[in-house]
């Protein structure tokens, strides 16, 4: 048994070996999205309750898959508009999957997809009065962050630019701001497009990346898989060993004393 | 024996594992630069031929530092300002280790370090007809480097930024430019801060990036020569497995379809 | 008399010949702002209401000075960092200034000056009902600028960066999309550092731009005033006169044809 | 006579009271691009020689139309892919417009339609001997520019983005290296594509903007010009003006003393 990695993310007393969590939405078939589970490294995965269907076959549905691959679910709340659907829709997903822990999705309208602040608080409030462990889809404002953390939220998972876009992070200054700020993780949430994104995301202080899309939808989502696991793993090695700052003027990397007499 | 890797970096019919090139200036001492190395995965270091201390003690230089790990060096010109010093630089390091690879530097001046067009192209000529293999360190001009191949370049090696900047990729646009264009290896050299940064380059389509002080002036140089191996293999996956495109609005990952009744 | 300028900007029946919009904060002297003012052209002005002295000298207010330049004042609610504060500023200005213009600012904290969501949502909807012309002063979150004109706000006022930072707009896809949605005028506000910063935002599609520390901070706050009153109307006029579209590749824009034989 | 504006553009002994240069490439009629010139308020404006007819009927030819707006011809050398053809094309066009300004384009293909270095070099070197005032439009390496400079050009014109692209100014990094080093005037050419792009470029340092398609191919040219108008003097009053410094943390702009006691 190898001893527990000491840079584990631990949320909930939980420890999960990989910090890029997926998504399953977008994947057009359920081999290629295990294939791509597996090629990612995965220990967490989202799903949204709106896609369970609770009378799918024995060994059909996306939950034996994440079963027999020993992946944590993260049930989500997608397609919700309100906080009454969203606590009704956590609800079930912990009474079908046995999990407390829950996605928290209010979007706005289905041209953004863009959370709803309003509706967003509100349910952090009641889910966490429930006993829920949240993670809150949010939009990169900060102080809507530190309010959620403040409401009990167990990570907040602020967006980098709209569900499938792959735009990457439009606004790495609120990221950063969020992150210097929290206590709780901060995971970085929609718009990622490739594995730069990730390595950026990571670089900006996030305990963790989500994405579905970037890898569902690449033209081979199994390498695009293997290529975040190495992006966030980057990424994240470059946060802790400390960047050299960002200078106006060159500097030579070798000196020039010594140099030969031509 | 391990079957070769089929995606190898192939420059002058030798085989490279790593697509990341290490440059060994900036590093404080030769113990932390092996270790870096060691990291780093490299299998090819670049080192200023200006450092060069024929006389040194067996054992204390950074040639048996590379000859220990069984890399290959690739001496560099830093320091010339013309074609004329980079060819009797790279003369000596031919004739001191044997190679006929060169790196070539030819800067305009101190203060920017970037590479002077003009003694550039002069130089890559005549080291080509001295059956020198070209590394050409060049500004970031797809004309430039089109030049370069024509006179025959083994490698062009445009800049993100200037030299010790840590400022990234200052024009993708540019980069893709060269990349599209080329029959030789592209490899981004300078500029480079951080572990996106390096994703990026070979999301853009390099097919290596080579850093220094990156590496040898982060805080902790190991740890960010780890990170580095990751980000270029992200990267390099990343540009193979075909990347989503960048949409202006929002695309759902889950179906809508099949919502509970709520 | 001259004519009225077609494009004007009308906000509650007022016809403001200038989308330059200035705050007075930052401002060293009153002569100095005075000057700004009037080379700013700008026809609107905000002040913070809790700078107002009620028993300030005749002549020695900076309403002394509107007044004297006919220039319009939009008190706001700097400081407040509740929808109560907020109401309570709103009101006392109401009194004091014979205006129900008020542009609302309800912070979040000190340290960033961030709007709060929740709050400026239940100040509005107070305003609102209490017969004010709202201008919300919010984040950049096109859900939140939504929100706020179903609410009856009569502008909404999105941040391009925090105040007072000059980093321009951090996000221009969330002011295009908040732009595209709006049927009340925009006015971006806040983090504007430079001319081209207020000319982006006309391009961007916005009503109006307001700033104050970009003008009063500035080394030579008159030329600064000048600059933005160009910078302004240059953008206006580009948004409208309809750009070229980006192009990844080059084109000639003079025709090759009819080449002189050489 | 109005007195000479002290922030005149003085090239070669004339001074030129707009800092907008324009190009007639592009434009659809002459009609059109007389009344797009008048707006821009351009005094000297760039027409390629290939595009000369010398057997026009008078009154019909972009000249006739210079002639009467009192606007000053810089010929260029568009088309030339030598600096052979380059000179040959100069020569002509001192012949038949009696000025020894020349803009110099020596272009590399007519896919990029980048500046060749080499050959620009060689052409610069050429006409500054024959005597010729020579703008040279370069690609945007400092180092090349100060080669050109070195050689005696009037004035260099980087680029911001390849021509007729309008994608801005791809490296700004780059354009504040060459004014830093720069003694005569840099002029910002190809690439803008709207009015904040030509703001930042004066705002980066450039003494001037040349554009064309920018104008001539917008759906509103007479109204584009106008905008480059304002934000080229926008743009140069907020490079003079002192801008306030980018910041990380917000600041307030008005004062939080003497707030009332709610």
């Amino acid at each position: 048994m190898p001893a527990p990695d000491p840079d584990s993310l631990v949320i909930d007393g939980v420890a999960l070996g990989s910090r890029l969590i997926m998504g399953t939405g977008g994947a057009p078939s359920l081999n290629g999205l295990g294939a791509a589970l597996l090629a990612s490294g995965t220990e967490l995965t989202t799903v949204a309750m709106r896609r369970h269907n609770p009378v799918a076959p024995a060994g059909t549905s996306v939950f034996d898959l994440l079963l027999q691959q020993q992946i944590r679910v993260l049930p989500n709340t997608a397609g919700c508009f309100t906080a009454r659907e969203a606590v009704m829709t956590a609800e079930l997903a912990r009474e079908a999957l046995e999990t407390d822990w829950v996605k928290l999705e209010v979007i706005a309208d289905e041209h953004t997809l863009l959370p709803d602040a309003v509706e967003l608080v509100d349910a952090t409030e009641q889910l966490v009065g429930r006993g829920f462990k949240v993670f809150a889809y949010t939009n990169d404002d900060p102080v809507l962050a530190q309010r959620l953390e403040g409401l009990g939220a167990a990570a907040v998972m602020p967006l980098g630019a709209p569900i499938g876009t792959g735009l990457g992070i439009l606004n790495p200054h609120n990221i950063e701001l969020i992150v210097a700020r929290a206590c709780i993780p901060v995971i970085l949430d929609a718009g990622i497009g490739t594995a730069s994104d990730a390595a950026l995301a990571m670089e900006l202080g996030c305990d963790a990346v989500l994405l579905a899309s970037a890898v569902t939808r690449a033209q081979d989502p199994v390498r695009m898989a293997e290529a975040f696991k190495h992006a966030v793993i980057g990424g994240r090695l470059a946060a802790q060993a400390g960047r050299i700052p960002r200078r106006v003027h060159a500097l030579a990397s070798s000196e020039m004393e010594g140099r030969p007499d031509l």
